[in-house]
């Protein structure tokens, strides 16, 4: 999916709610584990009871590959069974890959390019640098989401250590890796617990798209987000995993992610019409 | 393997040699290719071939992703294969990943502690600092090796940045993050292209072992990073992929993997000899 693409999907869903699918076996509703895959049986209602409010879904690949090879087959019939919406969601691979030009090649067509792994965009670290980053961005309508300032405690360790240059590492990995591409296939992520920080990101990457974790249960106002971080072409895509799809652990846990899903993304229409 | 296991087997085999299995269907021999799981039987034979020479192997993750499922199984089969000759070998997933708390935890699951995936080490990136690295720490006789200063040539682009307090971000990251374990459970990823740079490292982490990619097709000189590298314990575990694993593509290539290990060992037997 293009930028282009991407932007009017969101005027069309007035959504730019993105849905963690941060799927853990031990976690999901008890009547489902008697299902053949109860983590794709899970993933697929959250999908069907979440797709009119949300217009990108963001499996966490670690929660997959911690269950082996039939983890990753949970995975694969999740992308598959997006396939023929494609036109309706923007996939993200969160993996937070990034490794040395050669194998950061590989992590690229696995996640990118793979039959049944055909997602639009993949999250990547920065800490080694542009060869380990520019393998990501050689496919046409494909995105590469590099980490700047994460929502966790740890950002505080480096990420936000001052530079002989007055910046921050984070800005630093901006200013650097915003010449690697373009807004057309790089974004980046920016923790919400510092919104107001956006302001200082808008000064450096004011075009790029920034996916913004850690709405809900690592707290952050969606109102502060829209107010600092959106640009013209709202700019920003907003995730909510645990809040959406563990509302409830019942019977009724598809119903009640799409209330969830649903009060952001009235919200997120109400925003749009504010600040746009 | 703990760490006094660790220095046993380095002086028992005379070798602190780790041997890559960056192992990529293009690049084996042709006659591997009619073998039903053709990746798994060219391991097979690398590692037959060279563990009277090697104390370590690491499986590079990427390559097995990039293969989707089959790729996995690979990997699985390769490391039951070292299974019964664990004391043998020192098992590292090279994988550099590092997440929020909550995933980090997944990905530790996936490759410290699941069945066929029992590796004693993962490489992690340090980007996300304390709480993506702690869940890692957690299992003993278990390893995190933290990349610090890798051999690529964008370590240039963030690693080697000068933070306000005069030391470069790697050395911030060395500096905190041995804190948050000790020199029996963390290991750092220092590359070899910069030898004299091991001098500065040994000042901030005297006692932690280090693991130095890019000897071979990344460049670095043996003697230099035993020279600069080396502690009392040894204390360096150096990694060859290429140089190794594919010095021929014929039907000789086990062969001349061993004779290109056994170069590398005979010389690592000289160097602690030498410096010990």
């Amino acid at each position: 999916m293009n930028k282009q693409e991407l932007i009017e999907l969101i005027y069309r869903k007035k959504s730019f709610l993105c849905v963690g699918l941060d799927t853990d076996i031990k976690k999901i509703p008890k009547h489902l584990l008697d299902k053949e895959d109860p983590v794709f049986e899970f993933n697929r209602q959250i999908i069907d009871a979440t797709i009119d409010f949300a217009v990108a879904y963001k499996p966490n690949i670690a929660f997959y590959e911690s269950a082996g090879i039939n983890g990753l087959l949970s995975l694969e019939r999740t992308v598959n069974y997006l396939e023929s919406r494609r036109d309706e969601v923007f996939l993200i691979a969160d993996a937070k890959r990034g490794d040395i030009g050669n194998t950061s090649e590989q992590y690229a067509k696995a996640f990118l390019t793979q039959e049944g792994y055909n997602f639009d965009a993949i999250t990547v670290s920065p800490y080694m640098g542009e060869d380990s980053v520019s393998p990501f961005l050689k496919f046409s309508d494909k995105w590469v989401i590099i980490l700047a300032l994460t929502s966790n405690s740890g950002a505080n360790d480096f990420q936000l250590l001052e530079t002989t240059n007055k910046r921050k590492v984070y800005e630093e990995v901006l200013l650097k890796s915003k010449e690697w591409g373009s807004e057309e296939n790089i974004m980046y992520v920016v923790g919400a617990t510092k919104a107001e920080m956006l302001q200082d990101i808008r000064k450096i990457v004011p075009e790029h798209f920034l996916l913004v974790p850690g709405v809900g249960a690592q707290g952050g106002s969606l109102e502060d987000i829209a107010k600092f971080g959106m640009n013209k072409n709202v700019g920003i895509i907003v995730n909510a995993s645990r809040s959406i799809i563990y509302a409830s652990d019942g019977v009724d846990f598809s119903e009640k992610a799409r209330y969830e899903a649903s009060l952001l993304q009235n919200e997120m229409q109400r925003l749009m019409k504010l600040y746009l």
